[in-house]
């Protein structure tokens, strides 16, 4: 019946080039277009697809509407040797991140240890693109995020006061994959059950609650419930405390001041967000720490398995391998997408994704 | 029927004088006993009753097994600005854990924030006693540990690789009480368990499973499973990542190398463990900082409640009432535990704990 073969595959380098113009012709400086392009094809690339390119209209909308500085500051408010607290002027969070990351990897050189927080920041794709990139520097990577529309409340609340505030932490491996943690404070993230929605489908207990705590399953209903944090009181816990570190310290939006972007492009966000890099080499030998980490990786995959499981993964892993074969073969992206992307190219006056 | 009034209170400096006078007995250096006597009494003040007193014989019977250094060289063996690898050289976790903290503290004073790991440390007692410390210096503490016995497989595996490695974060408030979470990766600590072996109860859905995969009930079947991670394959994966900053980091034990403290008091357990300080001035003002987080606090507290709840409780709040009122009123122990308590008194020849 289905024949994959014969759908359209999107390069890596054409779906950063297209995001690219896009970002270009929506009036981004070229140089800060070309990092957005290159972290949200990233991110669609390593699977992160909530996070990729189907941002690319609501960036434009709230762009479009005012509520992005397109020419933003991004500056260094607070210092010392280990830290640095970044103002990002209201752009787009991926630049901010990105400088952050820099930073802090920079720092964490001289500190062993270094953390860059943000305020006046904005959306920045899947937490795990910046914890990932202390990596490359043979640095353990952390990053904490306020997520931009409150979907939780207090353990035996009913306001909506807490995100679904994620968690990244990346661990180089040696020969194994790396070991990349990417996780919502919540048991499912907000984006997964609007696609049980899309598809028509319930959602299994457990995810969310209605205002009488009963298990809430259609997910046509998700407005008159919130999300279930993981652990039920102990994912409450987590998540106001990833809401302290990443905005409340920072002096970025947290509780009430939380801005919903899918309901409002004008208002500035005031998102906070921190990274943190930690140098492996002041801890000891990286090849030896990079060998423990392959060991433990190994006896965990190499571990027995309950009857019906074909095999165990590391965090990370499942992303690794989307990357590889998105990389090889190129992306396939939905069929309902690519006509969004089309008719958005054609609104810039840019040619279609798969001709770009 | 019950008369709980005539029961004898514990008042938190004789708790103190006793336990250091035990450890004293037992072989620590004065000044050693003296820290972990407070550090352990200052576990049951604050209602972490599993990390309190109770555990005066288990590390008793393991210093006279051999299996712990009386007078350990506790030194820093790699150190940059902001971070430092403590070697426990096989002490008290108690120790090792004080020095890190004042580490971490002085550090983060220069740097702006501060991490300090250990290797060949030991049980510490609760996560929330160290991750508190940096409060008193106007820092956020975080607290990572490697659990002393594997309860946890890998998501979808048999083998019991990982523990139920907590975290904990202390956050300082102004006038609220301080948010301090101390929370295991896993739905229940195994503590929970035995309690509930102990008092004859089931245990409800979601604790643990066997190795079937099926709900495990009877806590006085728990050997034939194990406990459940938070979230499900989230609380895995945050496991492994504990395990992996506070352990494989530091060059501790992780996966096959934990050893089981509960039935080998002679091998060296080479704990990992790590502290992180956070200056919150670094970042802006403190009392500034403060209210906000006084402010997010009332926001959550004064939320809307869901039918049948009563009140909604931060994380910490339970403990910081707790305390106040041990500290008040003295601390109720249960009647097996102080008999077990005389006992031991009387084996090291020192008067009973309510005639200290």
């Amino acid at each position: 019946m289905s024949e994959p073969r014969t759908e359209p595959r999107i390069q890596f380098d054409a779906l950063t080039r297209f995001i690219t113009l896009a970002m270009t012709r929506l009036g981004l400086p070229e140089a800060d277009a070309a990092t957005v392009g290159r972290l949200m094809a990233e991110a669609e690339l390593q699977g992160s697809d909530g996070h990729g390119v189907i941002r690319l209209m609501p960036y434009a909308r709230r762009i479009r509407a005012g509520g992005l500085n397109l020419r933003p500051d991004i500056k260094v408010v607070h210092e010392r040797p280990g830290m640095a607290l970044l103002d990002g002027d209201n752009g787009m969070g991926h630049l901010v991140m990105h400088r952050a990351a820099e930073i802090a990897v920079e720092k964490a050189r001289h500190c062993g240890i270094a953390w860059v927080g943000s305020r006046l920041s904005n959306h920045a794709g899947p937490a795990s693109l910046y914890a990932r990139m202390p990596m490359a520097h043979n640095m353990i990577g952390l990053y904490f995020a306020v997520g931009n529309a409150n979907h939780l409340p207090a353990w035996g609340g009913l306001d909506m006061l807490l995100s679904t505030n994620p968690i990244a932490v990346a661990v180089p491996a040696g020969e194994e994959p790396d070991v990349v943690l990417d996780m919502a404070t919540t048991v499912a993230a907000y984006g997964k059950v609007k696609a049980k929605a899309q598809r028509g489908e319930m959602m299994p207990v457990g995810w969310m609650i209605d205002r009488l705590g009963q298990p809430l399953l259609d997910p046509k209903r998700a407005e008159e419930g919130f999300l279930m944090p993981i652990g039920g009181y102990k994912g409450y816990g987590l998540s106001l405390i990833v809401g302290l570190l990443a905005g409340t310290l920072n002096g970025a939006a947290m509780g009430k001041q939380v801005v919903d972007f899918n309901h409002d492009d004008t208002t500035t966000t005031n998102t906070g967000q921190a990274i943190m890099a930690i140098d492996i080499s002041a801890f000891g030998d990286v090849d030896a720490f990079k060998a423990r980490v392959d060991q433990l990786v190994r006896e965990l995959k190499n571990s027995e398995r309950m009857p019906g499981v074909e095999r165990i993964w590391l965090p990370g892993e499942q992303s690794h391998e989307k990357r590889a074969a998105n990389l090889r073969d190129g992306m396939l992206l939905p069929p309902v997408l690519l006509k969004q992307l089309d008719a958005f190219a054609q609104e810039l006056g840019l040619p279609s994704l798969q001709q770009i």
